[in-house]
């Protein structure tokens, strides 16, 4: 049951094959190891997803596919986002038919100075009246170049079919005044690694983290500890997180991609114009991974 | 014959009915209304014809109506910018498909962090191999977040399909240093009202200006006195260009559309979440197109 | 003794009379009344100091009426940055003659793009090297336009002299970086009412705060309850204080003066161009503080 | 007379020996050399003049030394900005007294959220009245972290006793709109080597360039080609006045000052923390004004 998700989500990657086609069927295989992590639920058609590179027929197969691999149980959230109202509308009723649970809708950002927080209101109420599954607001300034401040996500609350967001901003005062004024139930999913502490401290439902693509058990592990009350593991569980993502995490998708390699995940290339990473830095992460006992 | 290009260029804004749909005869009527003023040329599918909104085949059709309403020694720009770089290339031979003179590449913006000058410059002469047709750069940073400075220019101007650049970022240090380093021949295009003036006493091949969709008469004479050596009366008609900007163009797409409809064009609206202007505002224009003699 | 410091210190403010004379009698009464609210510590001559305002004559006075009313087994710390290394130098030397346990020294801001990390680091050892007393770090981004990152306060931490910081970015992120590659004993006091409760989640020393010279009471609150593991009683506490900030402590120094007034202490008004807050935005102040059982 | 200055304007550096202390004699020498190059006037106490570090001593000392070898026909405006109004009226009393015939005031900087517009407007005014020679604004954010925009600069140009603007901020679009709304004998000066022909397009009255510390020259030379209507002899000019700005100038005032140094003038060091260009870079520098024909 989407609304009282608790935990650590991976935002899939999308496996392409050398020759740039979808490989549907590895996405499958690191469905199925992600399945005995702990992990909470996955999100498909996200950021790390390269939901922007993907034609229509990759993005239902996606969909179909995962939710193939993912149990009922177990939440699918689908990324959503177009820079039109309609065609985010098409996209969410397209999500719905794949078995989506939920939508995750990045706002619309390429009109920055026309997109007031007036024009994203009505853009996410339209998207929320026209959705048939609960949706997901989706805030990534370092991406969309266009922040969504707490004033409008506190508006935006207030809807009874969006309950939650997923905000990357790793703003931390932000998240603090989401939580502070949104209802109890409002579900924040911080989408930095550099700051899951500090916003499980002040009330988030767990993270949505590029780097649970690949240490998992790691994301997983400080969640459990932080709601056992075990303030020093977590900590030091924290500062894993944090060297995870300063070697590999900050580099995006193709080093995430190689650090899935690394640890029996298919990652595989990203799409051009997206470089991949060098021999030197892929040892580089290699090291990090290692010293973070995770090789 | 598109690379001797001098003059003004309207980025054609494209017509939807109040349903939302392509009115591809108000394009035809628009294009047939532009062909009295004196532009050089038509650039399609850029920004202000909202191409990020268009599917697939509302971009065939804008490009094949515009094309037979472009006389052939006419140059016809066609937006072909994408998120990767296969799609950018696709896009680019359908642009050509539809009889394109030349394609205007947005760069790709969405991976920030990730997005160098070298996966850039890979991006960019990728799409200049692969095309048929010469290549025109295009920055706007407002729009993308992601400015490409004038030293990633200058070493995509070297290759010999990259013929030019429509530069919307308004940043005169930036242009001054593209025209100083580029061949003699690349051609700069500011798409800025504001610096329309300050860029032909740099060297600059006209402008591609969203306001020439409404008053194109006014920009083309600026650009006539210039080249006249008329350098009190291209100021005066240039505080006209800037009047027009503060008033209307500011105001992106919408309040353009809403001029077009003032001034005899079929502007219409602009496709969600872009708000339409108000009443005041639209008010506003005519007052701004009356006091510029315009109305 | 300072290094061990733990708790919240207020960022004393200057008082001016009417005619914008220095009143050491006010600072004097609001050195007794803070005496009793469990502070841990002050800092005179910081931003809310308006110490960029104060004469030589005026910086000395303040320090020395300062020192007579702290007592010695609590911390005075002393403001003493400026733009070129000898002064402010000169300033830690002042600040140790008046009697200051340590110094607070603003980086160097106005040639930001000479400012590289380099030259700043070379700038703190300096002055570390010359001081009698131990020196913080003072980042504050928002008003000096630029950042110390985490790299810089990580190789600064080292030097024996440097014993913490106040960061008042609110950037998470940067003092999560800050805290996991510092010795364990540097102090690091978020400068932002907005990230109180997650930097101590990380392992914060407590916190300089410019709404804890109103209300002190809360701010110390919130430390003990989150040091006797009273999460959730801290999360209240915790959004009193988010309500504090944008109730008040956003607007700046006039708007906490005038907290100040509204609460018993002597606030008075702050030195132009500084605009005083108008009667609506006092009326603003006090509902927030009688919302917050202040008053 | 100073209201009908026209031409380019040195903003004056501050000799320092090797031990820091001021060298006055150095500056009659450079004041002594510049007066044969066509300059128009000479601004004391600029950024260029590190006004940040100096004593009240040595404030005092540049600008009677500077006033002694300055024609009386030529303008000397002296800097005098400070973050206080009380403070900033102070420094233009001190200023007349030592002999300037006009002021340039920066605006306050650091409270960067409480400058507003307003508080800014009621700044200058005060500033302005209070002076008894004219005022210059000065806009630099670059430095100040903090932009004049054209609204507040068209505000303040209406007031008699504010007669221009230094504005090194590069922005043209600014440029363009404070000319096009102030009254048309309000002076305005590009701050930036890189505007300077197109601010010239706009209607500028001239320059004020760090680079004509050491080019004079070619600053100068610049000027007065746009004034015969020698469009293509000053896009040359131009382009040496560019490559100077990125060889040099972009650099800062250690740049400016080494520069200065090869070219006959006494530069000598900048106060730390900045720091001194290295070898390597100084023999860029010498290059680079061999290839401008300068050496």
């Amino acid at each position: 049951m989407p609304l009282s998700v608790r935990g650590v989500i991976p935002p899939v990657t999308t496996p392409f094959k050398a020759d740039g086609s979808l490989d549907y069927e590895a996405l499958g295989r690191n469905l199925t190891k992600w399945r005995t992590t702990g992990l909470a639920g996955y999100l498909i058609l996200g950021s790390t997803g390269e939901f922007l590179t993907l034609s229509a027929d990759e993005r239902r197969t996606m969909l179909e596919v995962a939710r193939a691999h993912i149990p009922r149980e177990q939440i699918m959230i689908a990324g959503a986002g177009a820079e039109s109202t309609p065609q985010a509308i098409q996209y969410v009723k397209e999500a719905v038919r794949a078995g989506a649970d939920a939508v995750m809708v990045v706002n619309p950002n390429y009109y920055k100075p026309l997109l007031t927080a007036e024009a994203l209101y009505r853009h996410y109420v339209a998207v929320a009246e026209a959705s048939e599954v609960p949706v997901f607001l989706y805030n990534v300034p370092q991406f969309t170049g266009l922040n969504m401040d707490a004033a409008l996500v506190s508006r935006l609350a207030a809807h009874p079919n969006i309950v939650g967001i997923k905000d990357s901003s790793g703003n931390i005062p932000q998240l603090a005044e989401i939580i502070r004024n949104a209802p109890a139930d409002f579900l924040v999913f911080p989408g930095s690694a550099q700051v899951v502490l500090p916003a499980l401290a002040l009330g988030a439902a767990g993270a949505i983290l590029q780097i649970s693509c690949f240490v998992p058990e790691l994301c997983v592990r400080l969640v459990k500890e932080w709601d056992a009350g075990n303030i020093e593991a977590a900590r030091k569980t924290n500062n894993l997180l944090l060297a995870m993502h300063e070697a590999i995490g900050k580099y995006g998708v193709p080093a995430s991609k190689a650090a899935m390699d690394l640890r029996g995940y298919y990652g595989g290339p990203a799409r051009p114009p997206l470089l991949p990473p060098s021999p030197e830095q892929v040892a580089g992460f290699r090291a990090a991974l290692e010293a973070a006992g995770q090789l």
